[in-house]
Parts: C-alpha cells; structure tokens; sequence
C-alpha cells in the first residue's frame, strides 16, 4: 500500500504545482495519473505549443511548463502512479482515505485533492468488429513505451499531429511503419508534415490514404488488419495497430464518489478552502467549479495553494501557522537539498 | 484629465499582471503608484533576491519577475502614474470615479483595483529637527533620479543595501558621496559591501562610522549637515542629504475611502470577485484580505485574474463570455501586434 498525506489525481499543471505548495507545508504527496506521464494536457495535447497567460512568461511552451515545475517539485519527492485511474475511494473510521486504482493499486492518504483537469483523457476508439478484443494483444491507443514497438511491424492511423509525430518517432523503432489516413491532406505542424514526406520518400514509412482500417484478425493476437482503401479492400500483416483519433476527457469513475457534480465538474467551496462536500477531499483546477470560475492554469495554482493550507490546518489543529516567503525563509527539500536567496553579511569596511 | 478603464493603484506584481487580464478582455489599464519605477516591493526592496515559489519558476530572481510581466503586458499599453500616491476618490452619478493623487493628477475611470500591496512605502525619517523643512530643499527619502545629484556634493546614511547600493551607483554621478552610518558593520550583500570598501580606498567614497546626522543648516537650501561622530561633533558641506534607514508600508489616504478594513487590509467577497463593499472598488493580491487568506504573490494573479473579469460583465450586461485560451485564440495588442501558436497547416503528402 502506498502511503502519502495528499494524494493529487491528476499529473497536470495544477497537480504538480500542489506538490510544492505542500512540500513547503512539510506534507508529502503522490500524484495518480491515467496517462503515461506527467504534465496533463499541456504533455499529451499541445507539448510545443505557446501558451501566453502565465504569470511572469510572456510566452512558454506547454512542455517546458511541465518540465519546470517538474524541477520546482523535484525536491519534495512526490510519488507518481501512471498509466492508472482511480476507481474507487473508501473513507476510513479516522478519516484518512484509502483510493484504488483500476489497476488495484492501493493508496492510503490523509486528504485526497481530485486534480483531474477536465477528466482523464479517453481515447477515442475507431468503430472495428472485435477492437477490445484485440486491446492489449494489438490495439494501443497510447504509446506508453516506445520499446514495445522495438523492431515489430505497426500500423498508425489517423490525420493530426499525434499520428504524424509518433509516426516520425517510431519510424526509428520499428521495423516498418505503415500510417493509414481517410483522406489525402493531414492537419498538423508543417514541420511534422514536411518531415513525413521525406521519410515516406526515404522508404520509412508507408502511407495509405485515403484508406480506412475495417477488419482486424488473429487468435491470440493481432496479426492482419483489413483495410478499404478507396473502395477496393486488402489485407495488411502488422503486429500493433494504434488508432490515434484524439481523447475526449471523462470524469470517470470519481463521478460515483458522492461529490457534488454540476455539468461535469465538481462543486467546491470557493470562499474558503475549495473543499468538496466531502470533507478532506478537494477539487482544484479545471475539475471544479464555483461562481466566477475560470478554468485558467494560473487559477489552478491558486486553489492548490489554499488547498494546501487549509489540510495543513486539519492536521494540525490549533497549531497556529505563520506564513513564510520563500525569499526570506529558503526551501527545504524532502532529499535534504535546500534553495535559499545568498545571506546577507554583516562586516566592517576599513 | 487621465481616462482609462481600470485604474489600478500599485504598480507591484499583481497590479502588473491585471494589465495582462484585461487587456485580454479589450479593457484599458492606468497603474498609479507611490514609487519611482514599476514592481512594488520587488523592485524596491529585493530586486536581486530569488523567489521560489512563482508556479512554474524553480526560482526567480524579483527584478527578473517584474522584467517578464512588464514584458507580457507590454502589448496591453498601461499608463502609469509614478512617484504620486492616489489621494482622494469620487464617485460619480454615472458609476465612474474620479480618483486624484497627491500631487493633483486626475485619473477617470470605470472601476478601481487597489493592489497596494502592504501599502505605498513611507520612507523611515531620522528624527532630526527641521528635517520636514528641508524635504525637496536638500533631502530627499529615495533616489528617484540619479539625474538629480549629477556633480552635486551628497551625503547618504544607512547600514544596508539600498545605502551601499545607492553609494556605489552614485559614486560615479555625484561630486563627491560621503556615506555615514552608526556602526561600523554594514549589512548587505557580500559584494556590495567589498565594492565600498573598494571605492572607499580608491577615494571615491567617504566614509565615515560609527556617526550620525544630528543637524541640518542652511537658508533656504541644505548647505551642510552636523554630524556626531564619536561623541565628537563636526559640520560638513553637502549638497544632498539621503537618509536611507528602511520603508515603512503604510496604507495612506485609501484608509479614508470608506472601505471596510480589518488589521491594515481591504475586506473583500473572496466568494466571488475580491470587490469590496463599495461597488465598482476591488482589492487585490496583499492589500486585501478574507478567511483563509495567503498573502503570496500567485495569489494575487488569481484575484486579478477575477477581478478583470466581474468588471468585464458589469461593463457589458447581458454579454455572455465565452472564456478564450491564450493557446488557441492567440493574444492581440492594442499596439496592433498579436502573439500566437503556429497554425496547423492542411496539406497532402505525395
């Protein structure tokens, strides 16, 4: 059983930031999340794309987001449990938690703080006879790990940047890479489209368009997919076959928790510490909402700030906090490092 | 008569960061503040002290902070009136307000949002007699211009950073600088105070320790100051004198506003959109004050962000805002320039 004080759902920016607003707390905390890595959205949607209304960053990439709060956190160690979703919670006589994952894990926690942005990101599944049949001996919908495709044949299929850019990846992985689109023109970065081109040319991947995927056979495991490629039908030998038709978020299984949900988001208290209906579990970030939210980054960051504080105030009650700015007090980390503006010095002049 | 939309008073990091908000939502800014240059605190006090706590910044130094956001909202065109403090306020028949500054400048606008911070930084006086009289006549609280001591004789006293800083810099202005102070241990940054001793000993500096100011002469100008050095007193000649003992944060005029205060901070409806209770006046980032309050900077981005919002709605009724992402709708100047991600680009592969 994993062991923390906050348990964070959710890998994404306001997660993350969490993570060191309760370090500075002295809390520890673990981050479950449903993709692969950390960082959200801003990871799995648009890494390289600029986003202009973070405080202080006239322009930063989604990506380098992620990567420097990844380094702000570092320091306090936060635990992470990926490519899993929690599926059941379970409030125990002393008032600590104890979440599961789809996959079983279990997490024993004193506070749980839902960050599920606006749900965990679904794939969605191409309309295939028998396509569950194959997940996991075939499908992927996600590239979780590049080396499963280490020297095996693989089939991509769709028309936007994620096809395209793992296409250009794994074309260094596989031994052949086939991407089938429905039609002739894809929609994604010019880079990405141009760099396609030129390894479809080098004879490191194959297209097929327009062409849809129709059939998929194997007895244990994928090993044809049928395709209809303008009208006429032929069968392809292939090992992994990965629909990349883009995520839709949902809220999951934390709908059936009893928190309070209005229109896909849960409700919390605003005028005080964005705590759910349930006391001890809290909601920030795009997952909540209260009168004048925004669902913006930078809100996020607020409400895990406060959220921070007000489980720092449950667990130790009566303790009276006084707050510390970090320029003045420095930070400790979990690992012993610690960051702290240069002293001043007191010294004669002669 | 300066007319804008939001008149912000506080040119620290959250009034800054609501020029960015707003500008977002069409609307105007005009910051007026106390000091000399945009920051607040940041500037003033600590500008070259790291801060660890900014989302996304593992740290940053406070000028650099202030560098970025005037960088950001740099496209949004704010106005600012500095080295005034605002004064009295007006509410006008139609909902407007007339706000004007000590020194006489009127600003109209739609909404005010103090983000004064601790409030506007009242210098700490030494206690020597007539010292009022010879205000602007010889003394001077803050080097506002550089400019003003140009191949004047000044003397400067204080035992930190803002009196060795401000000697070193205008070692190279002023005549001839004679830096006093009651001690002989300075405190400051290492390098700063090996930087005077540096100059004191290439005779660009005078120092003189442990000493103080005990009088001020002079007819209708400063001419020269008494000086107890030691138990021994003595007069010197000077042009300028800087007392440079500390700020003290005082909330000023704005106590008179008939705002609802509560231990030196502006109460606000933290619930929905951090107004207080005269309409059409918000608080925001330190100044303000509600139950769970944090008084950070991340904080105050927030309650900005909120705050530029509910003056949105009440500016246009019955408009409903549809919230727009930075990433996706990109950022337009009212400079005429705009920011945004590269588009995706449609194209076939041949």
């Amino acid at each position: 059983m994993i062991e923390t004080d906050i348990l964070i759902i959710g890998a994404g920016p306001t997660g993350l930031f969490a993570v060191f607003e309760a370090g500075l707390l002295k809390l520890k905390c673990h981050i479950i999340d449903a993709l692969p890595q950390p960082g959200g959205q801003l990871s799995e949607l648009y890494p390289k794309k600029p986003i202009f209304d973070i405080p202080g960053y006239p322009s930063v990439l989604a990506g380098d987001l992620v990567d420097n709060l990844m380094e702000q956190i570092k320091q306090f160690q936060p635990g992470f449990t990926l490519n899993e979703k929690a599926d059941t919670i379970e409030k125990q006589a002393d008032g600590t938690f104890i979440v599961t994952t789809d996959k079983g894990t279990k997490h024993l926690c004193k506070a749980v703080a839902i960050a599920g942005g606006l749900g965990s990101f679904e794939p969605r599944k191409p309309l295939i006879e028998d396509i569950e049949f194959y997940e996991d001996k075939g499908i992927e919908y996600f590239v979780k790990d590049p080396e499963l495709f280490r020297n095996k044949k693989i089939v991509i299929a769709g028309g936007g940047d994620s096809a395209l850019d793992w296409s250009i990846f794994l074309s260094n992985v596989a031994s052949e890479v086939t991407l089938i689109h429905r039609r002739n023109e894809f929609r994604g970065a010019l880079d990405s489209v141009e760099k396609v081109q030129e390894l479809k040319h080098a004879g490191k991947i194959h297209l097929i368009t327009p062409a849809e995927v129709i059939g998929l056979n194997g007895a244990e495991h994928l090993e044809s997919i049928d395709i209809d490629e303008n009208g006429a039908h032929r069968t392809i030998k292939t090992d992994y076959f990965i629909p990349l038709f883009g995520l839709s978020p949902k809220l999951g299984a934390i709908a059936n928790w009893g928190l309070e949900i209005e229109k896909n988001a849960i409700k919390v208290n605003n005028a005080l510490d964005y705590q759910t209906n349930i006391e001890g579990i809290y909601a920030i970030g795009d997952v909540n909402t209260y009168p004048g939210k925004l669902k913006l980054i930078l809100c996020g960051f607020h409400e895990a700030t406060l959220m921070c504080q007000s489980v720092y105030n449950k667990l130790n009650p009566g303790k009276k906090y006084v707050l510390k700015y970090t320029t003045v007090s420095g930070v400790d980390g979990f690992d012993g490092t610690r960051k702290e503006a240069e002293k001043a010095v007191v010294k004669s002049i002669d």
